[in-house]
């Protein structure tokens, strides 16, 4: 099955990438967008048909290589 | 308010970094991975508060600059 997830940037980590779309948009005149944050978007085809235990698989591999918990939080969708 | 939305490669085109992220789950013994596609996540801050005008003011954002819709789809979350 697949899981989806997302991971961003911790609050209070700056977003350099962010900050630049949203003074590209402002420029764009797009004036009402106050602030962007990006962050990457995963998509896992597991062979596991169980949710739970896929989703718990998912985890791991998010603790272990997609997030960097340093500096990043991960959501499972 | 806050839209959160995804940029994802549409169905058909190459993903080479998803697949480099499934090689190496499968090398780390993730074996049961059988596919990864990446795109991007993001959360945009608008200050408006009617949530139907500000998701179509993100949808003309998608459009103008945050997707390639040759290659890619986006989806307002």
């Amino acid at each position: 099955m697949k899981i989806k997830l997302t991971v961003t940037l911790k609050n209070g980590v700056l977003d350099p990438q962010g900050k630049a779309i949203q003074q590209t948009l402002n420029g764009m005149g797009f004036s009402n967008v106050e602030e962007v944050r990006q962050g990457k978007y995963f998509e896992v085809e597991v062979n596991e048909k169980n949710e739970d235990k896929a989703k718990s698989k998912v985890e791991e591999m998010c603790k272990k290589l997609l997030a960097n918990l340093v500096i990043e939080d991960f959501k499972i969708l």
